[in-house]
């Protein structure tokens, strides 16, 4: 993870948690929101966006409307080796589906967050997971209901 | 999860694909792009909107930046009992810094993702975790390294 | 389990194995087929049927056809108590869809399979389950594939 | 598992719960219990055989007349390789008194359900399973009661 | 366990390597076979009862003789509490068929070898071990095959 | 296990139960207190041997006093292989110090008594055990109190 | 954890790592193997102990001459409730022999290290931590050996 | 671990209690409080030392300002081999951080204690440890909190 170079304001943080919102109001009912001037704002946001706090702005779209009815949480364990996260976990990205590969410390080495839209879709996903060299053993929890999903930060 | 009303044509794909990732490029822009007249791009968005398949248009914020260095998944265990999955689930969605939340079938009940800025704050989520009545258990898997995290769709 | 009480031979066997098979071929045929007397097979059927060694004449239905694409293994611990065993066993077979129920000596107490018609007839009848009162946890595998499912016996 | 192609109402349902729980009736009295006339009835069975919603007729044989006393349902974990839960489920099914194999996403590869007639022939057979190349643990859980063991659907 | 009192020599080693084989050897052979005066061995074994080192003599009856066909190691883990492990251990030596009951230190608290005749009897002292009060869960690995069974000391 | 083939009555059992707990009382006495005949005794006894009900007669040595302070029960998973069990199983026999191998179902492959004089006995008796070939895995519980240990049958 | 509020510079540092090694070396000799004035010694290493960085001065006393030949490493399991890991660690610290007690993220609650003079001594031990209200369960490894144990940092 | 052939009387221990403490007072100060005459202090305190009852003095430092903020407990299992326990543990013991490694009997063959200083300092150290020969997995416990360290012995 890279170090933090930027530093965050209060105004910073207002701007923020407004465009985490919607990104799509007009900045002149954002300034007015805020109660700051337009000016600062455009000037902010730019700084911000340069800075890469604002990685970039995103419509959300509805998984279940795409056909992405399966949720799985997988619990992976590696074979160790040389480097073996990085070049197991490159693998794991590779797989269609595969949105979140975390590296983990633990029972397991990595923990996988998987849409597939059914059931013999997420089959053919596991297959390409198990065929990775290395993996030796993946634990699947299907999601039978999703609480919350919403990687927002909460400012 | 609701049912799937819409029905999703090519087009619209281009479409989501597109404002998936990048929802702030000038309609112009996008309707060249994909080659459709602006008119029907800004047709078509507009139902995509209202029947809910595009859910809003957010600012993607680099957690990092904003002292988020400590990414943790939690595998739950919780005392049965009637409705216990709505109950609990309700109360660990009440956390701060808690931005997912499954119930899952398999070992565990839950799979929580949890964000904080660090071991104190962690600390501080982790109590509040563990005093939900009917938490038996938690299992922290520490993220060491997030090799991806992108909740994006792959259309 | 009833102690044997029929003594069953060579032409008993042939008989089963048959009528297992195919229970609606007319006797003729299988008097036939079998090299024995007609009479003898209408008698030895009886007696069969008579002693419980044949239960009775179903027809097969394919589960896929009524809409049960869900099958699942749950794998169930339970409180221990007095005659636990037959009270929380009795409840488990009162839940639809459970077709199967052993009480086994090893890591777990109760093994049940189920079949639901999709994902919220599975939850809804996991619900029954985890409600049952003294099961303190369930372990669910969700058959991916069925490579085999036939309760004939081998004869 | 074949997709569902056949349309199934309320008469067919009526007619597979009867058969299903006893296909050796004369067809007249299933005509006058169901209240069909019985060239309806004749019709709509062969059409449920020939869409192979009726898949056989069977007599049910009771498994401790026939000797079988021992009933064990075994976890299985297999080593990874391609296709590998093809390959190793063929090998699985191959070993008498192996009569259902479920290929499963949790923390097994494979739930298999065995009827053996005694210790030494289960030990036989527990001993084919472990031979089979891949196979990398077996946990076995005897069951000391059957509390329910039916097939049939529950229409 | 009681503290060692008794100074044993290559004497009392060679007598007791031999009585533990065989007590009923007249005591002529044994002085001659151990090639010591006759009144040295009377005088030492009687000393080696008096002391406690030989605690008995006692025919060795085949379990399976008497019909103990079924042989299990349960490892139990009881609820923690005052003396607890007194408390628990003194009930589990209660059940009939339970031959060597250990306190561990480990995952486990109590390792019980058990005997009994058949499956019925088996459930019925399971049932027995479940009853009893702080005993949280009993975890059964049925004996297969006896390899070797023998208390006598490699002296 | 040998099949039974010696019918034993309750004489026998009375005869039984009072050699199993002293075998050096005088045949005078044991057929004063059994009230039979001493020929009959005599003649019941020379049978039970013959028949090997009667395996023989020990002295029961008192381990502590030889400096077995330590007892150990070993679960052990070993890796599958042809006839693994018998190979596995005789070269845990061979070490010294373990007086009991039991071939289990369930989660592990083998349950091994051993006892040693002192940890570094132990470490070295371990260590031949970890040695062998196609063992994988040795998980000990060791004994903190041996509340009972008495092989002989409840007659 | 206290915040660092020492600045430490290579000097300190050469100072620290001589003194923790031996602080029992006269000031002059310290002064000339680190090429430093007595003077500037003195006074760093009165700032140093000051500011808390030196907590203390301490004869390494070896526990095997002081009868510690038992050394365990407890993995324990509490129940959840508000701030249990406080109130359950104070009343772990408070066991003799427990020398090190860690609050994990993980399977386990509290990693705890313990000394003992022998099994008596630590039965007695691990008896008062099994009695702790809210401790569910205690895994224990013996060390059978310590390869090393050097709580002094590598500076 | 050596056997101990010092032996302490209470004078002895009167002493270890006061250097384990503090062994920066001056003797004077020591034998007053011991009130025991100073020579006899200055010949024991050389005794022990020379028995290697007292292996040394160290300064104790504090290793939060050493920037160690990140303390791990990692549970080992290894792959047996001939004396694997030694060159397993030989090379766990080479990697910077490790302060304490023990050999033990239960589930897992090593724990391990380890300082880092952050994240990336303890995954390069997790990386040795994945790294060596032979281990196969490793299970780590964070420590989210020190109750309790002090390896001082309890005179």
């Amino acid at each position: 993870m890279r170090s933090r170079k930027t530093v965050i304001d209060e105004t910073d943080l207002s701007i923020l948690r407004f465009v985490q919102d919607n990104c799509h109001a007009p900045l002149d009912n954002v300034a007015k929101r805020l109660d700051i001037p337009k000016s600062t704002l455009h000037y902010r946001i730019k700084r911000l966006e340069k800075d890469g706090v604002i990685e970039g702005y995103h419509a959300k779209v509805n998984p279940v409307d795409l056909g992405y009815d399966y949720v799985a949480i997988i619990l992976v364990r590696a074979k160790y080796g040389p480097r073996y996260h990085e070049r197991v976990g490159k693998k794991i990205v590779a797989i269609p589906g595969v949105w979140a590969v975390y590296y983990v410390l633990g029972e397991y080495d990595f923990i996988v967050l998987l849409r597939a839209t059914n059931r013999d879709d997420y089959m053919h996903k596991l297959e390409l997971l198990s065929n990775i060299t290395d993996i030796e053993r993946t634990n699947t929890q299907i999601a039978a209901k999703i609480i919350k999903e919403d990687p927002r930060l909460q400012l």
